[in-house]
């Protein structure tokens, strides 16, 4: 099942990906999510009401910690709990919520690792500081000498 | 094998990731490659340098199709092919070099979908212009009703 507002995406500045996706669901929906994985990377130029600039807009798996929908009605019109499988073949939807909505089938189905990229903290070498760099699944084999 | 500039990432503004780091590698080492796939997203805030801004640096991998080097000194010290499982567990890289080349050294070993990012062009419904769209490859299975 796929809430509406699943992946919609947040201005991000001094927060992770993962944590700027939880607060904005819960601000729009009332749902409560734990941050899974990041899913897919939009990239769109000339985009009208973008100012002019590029976006990206950045797609993260959630798992819901509550399930009451209590949202927010100056940002949406509508929130429900959708079949996945209903929202991934019915024509009634945009392109991209279609694609999501299949891959999340396929994760469902076969398993999250098949499209799941994970989070890993680094740390930054001259600044002392950290990073985020997401990727697929590295198996425990490659991290040390093969 | 890894060219040094494998993953350098680049100003992107009116250009696909893609045709960012070709341009990118070519202007700096001389190589000619093509894009394959997207492989990893750095996430990083208060980084020294980055003007008070947050950066996100992107990483593709290229295939390369010349392989002579005539490297730009002005940002370039060295430039050089290296052998990738050198590089994936030498102590005298950065972690997001090793952890990178270790990522590609699996998807060398047991074939690049394991950790490749495709992308593909959808329709903006509203504006009448595309965007590229970028996750794990989905199976043809789950294109059609399933």
């Amino acid at each position: 099942m796929l809430c509406s507002s699943y992946y919609i995406v947040c201005p991000v500045q001094q927060a992770k990906f993962g944590a700027t996706a939880i607060r904005e669901v819960l601000e729009e929906t009332g749902v409560k999510a734990e941050f899974q994985s990041l899913l897919s990377i939009r990239q769109q130029h000339k985009h009208p009401g973008a100012f002019g600039k590029s976006d990206m807009y950045i797609i993260c798996r959630l798992k819901p910690v509550s399930y009451n929908i209590n949202f927010c009605p100056q940002e949406c019109l509508r929130c429900e709990w959708m079949d996945l499988k209903e929202l991934a073949y019915t024509s009634h939807t945009t392109p991209i919520t279609s694609r999501i909505a299949k891959l999340l089938l396929f994760g469902y189905k076969e398993g999250f690792p098949n499209i799941d990229l994970t989070m890993r903290t680094l740390p930054a070498v001259y600044s002392g500081l950290s990073y985020s760099l997401y990727h697929k699944e590295l198996p425990a084999s490659y991290e040390t000498q093969g």
